[in-house]
Parts: C-alpha cells; sequence; structure tokens
C-alpha cells in the first residue's frame, strides 16, 4: 500500500468511527503534513481518494469537509415473484427499451450502457484504427472458431482476480454476453424446460427463455444477499428445474453483491440437486471493492457452472465482445456457437487482448469505479431530495445501476409516458419479471457525469413519481391498499 | 454498352460460333483497329475483356489465341439423398474443417473463404481504421437494433439488381449470415420439425438443424439447375415440411444458378404448400452473369421467403456483417436477432455502407468475378490434366467453389488424412449432408491467385485420388460395385 494510501485509509476508518462528523473540518494540508510527517502531494492525493469516494468534498479556500453519506434509508424489499413457472412476457416493452436507434434529444437514463467519453478508454480506439489500418489478410478473414488464442490469455489472467484457475482452451469468445448467455441457456435444455433465475432479472436473458419456449421460476431475491436460498431450495424440491441463472456479483438491476458464503452454499445446493449454473458476470470488475469478488466459478469444483461476461459494461457495448466458460459443456457450447454466428469478428478481439496486455484495461476499471461509485452516491442524494418519501433504494456494490422501488400504485410504463414529453426515458421495472411484475419500481443509470442535465431529469422524474402517488391515494378506496400493477398472473 | 464491350461482344460470338477455333490466332490490334473502325485502345481493351474471360490468351510477340474452353466433359450426378426425414451428423467433420485457428503451413483448399488480399478491397479498411481512429461515443455505443440505417439503406439500393424492391425496414443486420439463416430457422420450426434442403447442402445451415433438434429432408438435386421441384413436391406432399431452404444462386457447393423459370416455381410450389422458404443468397452477387441473377425473393409476393446474406463472401468473413430480409416474419425475427446477440456491431456496419455508397463495393465485385472465373477456369483445366478419367466436375456459374465427384470407392476423409503431410486439406462432401452421404465427393476453393504452390497442390491431390481408386479396385470384389462410402442409412 502506497503511503498516500495509508494516510487516506487511516482518514476514512477516522470518519467511520465517528472522530469527524458529517460536516467536520478535516485538518489543513499543512496540519496534516505536519502531524503524519509527510509530504504536500501526499496528504493532498489521500484527500483526493477521499473526494473521489465521496466521503469529503473541498470547499474552495475553506478545507476539506466530511459529506453525509448516502445510504440509502429504505431499501427496496424482499421481492416475492409468483413461485410457480411462468412464460416470459413484456417483449413489446423491452423492444420499447432496446429497439430505437439512438436519439441525442432523449436521456435514456434506463439504459445498461457504460460511460464511453473516459480518456482512459482512448487506447482502445487507437489500437482498433491501427489493426484496422494495417487491413491484412488475417485482420479480415476468421480467427479460430473459439477465439483469438491472445485475447483467451488475457481473460484467463484476469480472471484470477475473481478467484479462478483456467485455461485459455477452457473460453470461447462470443459476440458480446448476450450470446453466451444465449448459447449457454440453448445447451442445457429444450422447450418446455424450467428455469430459476433471481427476481428481477435482466430482461434480455428473460427474452432468451421466451424465445426458446422455456419457462421462467422467479424466486425470492433480497437487496442486499442475492436469490433466497431456501426459497431456491425449495423450488428445486418442487420443481423439474433444468438450470439456475443468477447474476451474483454487481447484480442487474439491484446491484448487490451475494456474499462469499452464499455463493458457496448456492454452487453446494446446485452440486446437491445436480442441476447447472449459468453464471452472468458482466458487471463483476466494476466492483466498488478490491480485490473484485469472486464468482460462482471459484466455487465450482465439477464443471457446472457457465460462466458468462463481456466487455460490453467495462470497455463497450458496440464492440460485441463476449465470452463464456462453459465448463464440462465445453463441447456442446462449441457447437452451439458454431451455429449461432460462426467466429466472432477477428480485429476487436485483438484489440481488446493488446488494451488489456498493456495494462490499459486495469487503469480503466480503477478510474470507472471511482467515477460510478461517486456517481451513485450522487444519484443517491439527489432522489432523496427529489422523490416522496416511501421510496425505497437500493445500494449498489458495483457497476452503475440503480433500482427504485416506488409506492406501490404508480405504475412506471405509464410513469414513461408522462416523462416523454420531456425526452426522458427510464427502465419500467416490469422488463425485469416474466410476468410484469415489478411495474412500480424502476432502473436508473448513473454511468456518465452528473450533469446538470441529469440533475434537472431526476429532478423532474421525482415530481412526476410525487404526482402519480397523490393521484393514486385519490383514486385508492379507502380501507383498501393500492394493488401492485402487475399483469395478471397467468393461469 | 460501351465501344469495347460491344466489339469483346463480338469477337466472343465469333468464337462461341466457332469461326474462330481453338487454337486460332485472332486478327491483330492493328487489323482489328482498321476492320471495325476503332481506336487502338478500345481494340486492346476489348481484348482484354477476352482475356480476363478465360477466352482467349496473348502470346508475347505474337498475338491473342483462342483457348480451349473449360467445361466439364462430365457433370456430377444427379443427388439420390435418402428421401425421409433425417437427424443430422458430421458435426465432428465439420469441427476438424471449422474449427482450427488459421495455420499459414497448411493449404486450406476446402474452405469457403474468399480472396482477402485484392487491391480493391483497401479502401474497406481505410474506412474501418478512419471510424475507429474518431473513436466517438456513437462507434462504441449499440446502434439500432435492426442496425445501421445507413447500411441497410444500401442492401435495398444494391437489392434491385436481383429483382427486389425493398424499404429499409425490411432489412435487417445480422452478426453474419450464420446469425441470419439461425434466427430464420428458429423461428419457423419447433424441436422434432422436417425441413427440406437441396443436397448437397452448406453444412453450417445442416447444423442449425441438428442444434435445434430438426429433421432435414435431403432432396434430390440437380448440378446444374438445382432443386428438384418435381421431387420435392413429392416430399411436400408426403412429409409435414415447416421450411424449404435452398441456396439458388451461386449454389454452396455445387456452383449452379437456378434458371429464372425454375426458381419462379419453386416460390409458386411453397404459396401452393403454404411453407416459407429460407433462401442463402451469399455467393449470389459473385455470378459470373450481368446483371446478377434474381432472388427466389424477387417472385415473392406474399412474403413467404427470409432472404439472408453477408458481405463475408464479397467482402470479408472477418467483419460478421450479414443481414436478412425476413418478410412477413420481421417481428418474430426481430425478437430472435435480439436474443441472439443483441445489437450487431456498429461500426463494421458504417465501415461497409461507406464502402458500398462510394462505389467501391460494386468495382471490388467486378473485379473479383472476374478474377474467379478466370481461376475457374484454370482449376478446371488442372483438374482435367491431373485427376482419373470419370471425375465429375460441377460448372460454376458464379462463387469460388468447384465440386468434384470421383468414382465411388474413394473416400474423401480417407483422402483428407492422406493429403495430411503435405500440408494440404480439402473439403470432404460429406459434410455437406445430413447422413454423411457424398463421401466420394470433395469442395475444392479456386479464389486466390492460382500460384504454382496451389498447381502442386491439385497435383498432389490427383495423384492421391488416382493412387485411391486404383486400391479401390484392386480391393472390389469383380462383378460386384464399389459402394457410395456413406454412413449406414439411420434406421
Amino acid at each position: 500500500m502506497k503511503r498516500y494510501e495509508q494516510v487516506a485509509a487511516t482518514l476514512r476508518q477516522r470518519i467511520e468511527q465517528g472522530r469527524y462528523r458529517v460536516g467536520d473540518r478535516l485538518p489543513s494540508i499543512r496540519t496534516l503534513c505536519a502531524d503524519l510527517k509527510i509530504s504536500v502531494s501526499t496528504a493532498q492525493e489521500a484527500y483526493r481518494r477521499l473526494e473521489d469516494a465521496a466521503l469529503i468534498e473541498a470547499r474552495p479556500k475553506s478545507g476539506y469537509y466530511v459529506l453525509p453519506r448516502q445510504v440509502p434509508e429504505i431499501l427496496p424489499s424482499m421481492t416475492r415473484p409468483a413461485q410457480r413457472p411462468l412464460d416470459v412476457s413484456q417483449w413489446d416493452q423491452v423492444l420499447e427499451l432496446v429497439g430505437k436507434p439512438r436519439d441525442a434529444e432523449v436521456l435514456m437514463l434506463g439504459r445498461g450502457i457504460p460511460d464511453l467519453e473516459s480518456a482512459t478508454l482512448k487506447p482502445l480506439s487507437r489500437s482498433l484504427a491501427s489493426l484496422h489500418r494495417r487491413g491484412d489478410v488475417h485482420g479480415l478473414n476468421y480467427d479460430s472458431l473459439t477465439g483469438s488464442l491472445a485475447l483467451r490469455e488475457q481473460i484467463v489472467r484476469l480472471a484470477t482476480a475473481s478467484g479462478c484457475l483456467m485455461h485459455p482452451d477452457d473460453v470461447l469468445i462470443t459476440t458480446g454476453c448476450q450470446e453466451a448467455l444465449a448459447i449457454a441457456i440453448r445447451t442445457l435444455t429444450s422447450p418446455g424446460d424450467v428455469v430459476a433465475v433471481d427476481s428481477p432479472s435482466f430482461y434480455g436473458t428473460m427474452q432468451i427463455l421466451k424465445a426458446n419456449g422455456l419457462k421462467a421460476l422467479e424466486i425470492p431475491t433480497d437487496p442486499q444477499t442475492g436469490i433466497s436460498l431456501e426459497a431456491l431450495e425449495l423450488a428445486l424440491e418442487q420443481w423439474p428445474i433444468r438450470a439456475i441463472q443468477v447474476t451474483p456479483t454487481c447484480n442487474n438491476p439491484l446491484g448487490y453483491t451475494m456474499p462469499e458464503p452464499r455463493k458457496r452454499a448456492l454452487v453446494a445446493l446446485a452440486q446437491r440437486f445436480d442441476v447447472a449454473i449459468i453464471e452472468d458476470d458482466i458487471y463483476g470488475d466494476l466492483s466498488f471493492t478490491t480485490p473484485r469478488p469472486k464468482t460462482l466459478k471459484a466455487f465450482d469444483d465439477d464443471g457446472r457452472v457457465l460462466l458468462c461476461s463481456a466487455f460490453s459494461k467495462t470497455l463497450s457495448p458496440g464492440l460485441r465482445v463476449g465470452w463464456i466458460a462453459p465448463g464440462r459443456y465445453r463441447d456442446q457450447v462449441t457447437h452451439m456457437k458454431y451455429v449461432s454466428t460462426g467466429a466472432s469478428a477477428t480485429l476487436p478481439q485483438l484489440a481488446v487482448a493488446e488494451f488489456i496486455a498493456k495494462g490499459y484495461y486495469e487503469r480503466h476499471l480503477r478510474e470507472m469505479v471511482r467515477q460510478y461509485q461517486r456517481n451513485r452516491d450522487t444519484l443517491l442524494g439527489w432522489i432523496k431530495a427529489h422523490f416522496p418519501d416511501g421510496t425505497g433504494v437500493s445500494y449498489p456494490q458495483g457497476g452503475f445501476l440503480l433500482w427504485l422501488e416506488l409506492p406501490a400504485g404508480v405504475d412506471c410504463v405509464r410513469l414513461n409516458e408522462r416523462l416523454a414529453p420531456a425526452h426522458i426515458r427510464i427502465a419500467p421495472g416490469s422488463l425485469f419479471s416474466a410476468s410484469g411484475k415489478y411495474r412500480h419500481c424502476l432502473r436508473l443509470n448513473y454511468a456518465s457525469p452528473m450533469t446538470p442535465r441529469v440533475v434537472d431529469a431526476i429532478r423532474h422524474v421525482g415530481a412526476t413519481v410525487t404526482d402519480m402517488v397523490a393521484e393514486a391515494a385519490e383514486l385508492a378506496v379507502p380501507g383498501l391498499s393500492i394493488p401492485d400493477l402487475a399483469t395478471p398472473d397467468q393461469p
């Protein structure tokens, strides 16, 4: 640990222990230097770290002050999906969100797009340009069906941070994480089969279930610790579940990371019932903790975890570079990859491999994690200021997505309609459920810099929600609670 | 028609009518100029056209001479696949062909890769490099789920040449033609369904059938006119066929283009039995005729043809830019596209759109068609010289693939094994059949320049085949014909 990191850690501890309280002024740079016998630049760097973590703020010509901690007062409640296998609906709503071409006019507050304007991404564009400029036959041709060895080697190297010891042959490159998830699901299932999922769950995966005629069994999920193992165990006893699909690290949309003992227990449960696990780790590298949390794959000693990921959230979604580590299903997954799109595009793989090998990836991650953590705290503050009391808010442990649970009765599909004239769109919670539950919830993105346009938008969303809560209360028959506006359960 | 094209057409007619015969010297440039009252450059250009078409050759200091026509003496026979629905096998063999990373040591004579070294491709690399250098947010982000409008507009413009009047909204961009075919097939079928295919048929499509639990019904196919409409009609009466999948233009592997009346009749047949057609047109733009032949889609007046294509054979397979015009199945295909890989990579689409818009695509096609036609004739000559009598050879009307039918008893999987020490690989015919028929056939690629290394390889393959024919004859019991070494038919 570097000196300024030690200093920052010491100060952080004092803040957390309450020796410095919210609003207190911290020692001046000069005092700090004298007290701790450090240089001015070390003191400055230590304070900058604390600023990045949104623990303190610098006030011009005054000094450094302890900021209020933005921990949500009300977390979303434990989810209670219909605990039986359901057909997946909601495609129309998903298409609304993902189908449109970009429109600079519209502020997309709900999409899962990272910040693409960071300077730390530039070497990637340079590398792509240089590879294409060469225009050699290699780049225009297919690479190996399983993907470029150079990239697979880098992925394996990075995976040690999440507790996985893999060989490059254990990894196949895919066209984004969506293809990884799609071929994993197709490998394991036949139409009519049941797949257990955490709930709410990424709509892209739900739509794969729909397209393959599968049924989703949504398992109650805790907004801080993830899928309920107790409910999952009961479901495994009751239903013929073919696979478990979860996003246990920096979950989309809830933001939690399952604690390690629960991850271990989840793998053990899958072993006991002899079921495969499809693990979506696409946000995992954006965890706010260092080192990043382990994957389920790290606890997988018999090859039943199919680990799916991509560089779409860490680098660029438009490159479509993803990967899968399919464990014991390697042969079938290779076949599915071939019939899905053949080999993936060559040069983006080589560019990403170069970006990682030269250390740019880890540098970029550090920068993004700082930015996203800061943005999370900023957004939490804005939500607290502008949304009605009783709004539940998730506390993401990584990534750039926030989940809001509004008072029951507020319909977020209608909220989107009411936001349309202001050119703002959120992601309604119903997208994240097979049957359209969570319609009173929504997902927000805090990846991009928190500009005045964003704060205005959040203020506007909050005001609209406040109006809708008031309207719902007027409509409600006294003594009757307002129901969750989910699509009616299927028979 | 330009003056030199008129002159070339006149001379070509005289050659075809026998007024100039093989080995004859044509009029000198000076004589031609005087006779036809044309300029020297026009005469030279006309002769160059005939050279490009492999009709004549220039002998230094002597003049222009009529070349022997390389029309195969024996065409492959009408195919006789098992006329009942079969499960698809052969994945191990396909993986052998497509799964390995490139190896500069090995001469891949069997793969469907175009020539990537043409100077006319350079503007594409330049455009890709320039788009990536900009490194703007747009390029790193998703484009529309259905693909870049700029590219869809160009595709629609080009499609008029094949008789299709489409709107950009009729087209979805895919990750190569493989994804287009895969989502078309998934849209139309459920596991256990039967799909009728021309036979031999592209192995990539056959493996999609396998991956989706479908059965292939291989229809007898004529090496010059394509799928037998008579056999197909009988099959439609007899079996519950869910879709017809064909490659009617510049067929892979047989090289034929179905005559237009037969294409029209095929669409009418599909209408009569209310079956959808999945049309693979990936080689269509490489037809040796101008204008290029019409697609089945051109005759499709009720939206039942799903036209699949890509720029993998015309430009570069490593870009993975394909497309589908799904007719009346647009909504389902859009869903399948989303769950398959999400939006396709952004910048390759923009680069291809620019390449077409600036006229580079048509220039590149002209150059490639000339080269491939010349190479075809060269390869036909070599086959004639080096392969045993009785070898049937296809006569491709476009593209860069040749199909050989060897004397029965020659096993091309074993041929590949025997070619391995010489670092040569061909594509065994059995890959192109659900049950591994056509094992005495093989596919060759003539895209790349016909270098001494290639002629040596062809000579070596021919000699090895000649040996194998002799060995098979020795083994054969007198009076007993040598059976087709197909995998035994399934029960």
